[in-house]
């Protein structure tokens, strides 16, 4: 059965200090809404699952061991899985679409986020 | 090795009349940001791929056999593999991020899109 939701039915969680996701997860992928606030990072790891994602607000520095990159709205990324990186967001925090293959089940027990931290979508 | 991209790094092709996709496509998934015109069509059609994702801008009415809902900017969906939908913006057009596992080889040859039919990110 497919599955369609409006913007509030999704719990943020969060992911690191400062990092909210919310996540909807199938039987091959899980997508994130990832908001960073103001110079929120997201320390160095890795994890087998590939990622591949998009910047949709704000700014934010990726750093990989062969590349560093700082990404605006419409820039995007592709993380083979088990590619160590660091993401540091801008000044003005960042918003991120992102997928993961397989799905992030190291995310199924997050802690809840405030949800004061929510700044996407902007008008609601 | 990792791939970090501006935004104008993405070919846009064609997938429908008035239906463009910037595609980044890895080993396992491919992430769409697809752009519909004003009242585009997306007609009823069904893949093998999981497909889950989330419209940025504007708004578009989503139908599968099951559900038919108007999504808004930060609205989601999760379609299992297999499952009809078809998909029609709203008069101001939509604009999605989503993701497909596994990727959508079908979209290796799909013809590349005029590139003023481009709106996303607005400021560039």
């Amino acid at each position: 059965m497919a599955d369609l939701y409006e913007s509030d039915a999704l719990t943020p969680m969060q992911a690191w200090n400062g990092v909210t996701v919310r996540l909807l997860s199938g039987e091959r992928m899980t997508m994130a809404i990832a908001e960073l606030g103001p110079n929120a990072l997201v320390p160095r790891h890795q994890h087998d699952n590939e990622q591949i994602g998009t910047v949709i607000q704000g700014s934010a520095r990726f750093v990989t061991d062969t590349e560093s990159y700082e990404l605006h709205a419409g820039g995007t990324y592709r993380l083979p899985g088990g590619t160590p990186h660091e993401v540091t967001a801008g000044a003005d925090g960042a918003v991120f679409v992102e997928c993961f293959s397989p799905p992030r089940s190291d995310w199924d027990s997050l802690p809840a986020a405030p949800s004061d931290s929510l700044r996407w979508p902007t008008a609601r």
